[in-house]
């Protein structure tokens, strides 16, 4: 991500060598997306480490702690909340003014969704890099939850894009 | 694979729908490939299954059982083996006569070729299906044995085929 010349632009900087497949792909997904939902884990990991303002929408963190929004400068707003997440995902869609929801992650966070029934597409960027440890994308997934199409494979040099349509059954 | 036309023609019976991205590279495979080396799992789960000189080649089986070889009618032959990996592979590329070994399956063994350093090319074929159990294919990878390059990713409307280069650190 660091090498894309979109996820600079993105957070107001300069920055970037390429601007490829991966570029385009980083651009596409900030502009479709209208509200973010992701875990704590996922947000506490990034709390210290993103710039301002990365989001540039309502961001809802799942998470027991009581926490106060957090207005960023810019227009970034983090909500915290411990609602059930069909509760957090029409507080989203009223943030997202009919643009996606998008469900950052981590693992846990898209296990729930998906296992909830909630999800219409599902993209999965494939690194070549054995990590050997980590929570598990695709562990705890009801298997006969959606019937699953490939919609779009975007090939680059550094990652494979894999894009999933997901139908209910 | 069953929907491939390649894959009946090279078990010399008539099938199949679709002669697209995915037979080519079932007949790629057939073709460059001069011996395998699989598995007792697998090779027990195929031997009940499998048509009769699918692999035209030998196949050698990594099994403590003691058989004697398999000659099945046509020029495939299976031959059990309790070697080493590095031996059986000697043997295999002997019997190959330049080209290449293929490392069938499953995951125990694939893992076991991998963390010794002797694989030169992955493929991995991702299919939109979560089965929810079974062998994990990259458990107990050694992170750190090789530098990993995608070298082609073959789109189609069933599968995903990811070709990967791997260099040894």
């Amino acid at each position: 991500m660091y090498k894309q010349k979109a996820f600079w632009k993105n957070i107001n900087l300069e920055g970037g060598e390429e601007y490829g497949e991966d570029s385009n792909l980083i651009d596409e997904v900030f502009s479709r997306t209208g509200a973010y939902i992701m875990g704590k884990r996922m947000f506490e990991e990034g709390e210290v480490n993103w710039p301002e303002d990365l989001y540039k929408a309502d961001v809802f963190v799942l998470t027991h702690e009581k926490r106060i929004p957090w207005v960023q400068r810019g227009i970034t707003v983090f909500y915290f909340t411990d609602e059930k997440i069909e509760a957090v995902l029409e507080k989203a869609k009223e943030s997202a003014k009919g643009k996606d929801i998008r469900i950052q992650g981590g693992a846990n966070t898209i296990q729930q969704f998906l296992n909830a029934g909630l999800i219409d597409e599902f993209t999965i960027h494939i690194v070549p890099i054995i990590l050997g440890s980590g929570i598990r994308l695709l562990d705890n997934i009801d298997r006969n939850k959606y019937e699953i199409e490939i919609s779009e494979v975007i090939p680059s040099t550094l990652t494979t894009h894999l894009k999933y349509k997901l139908t209910r059954k």
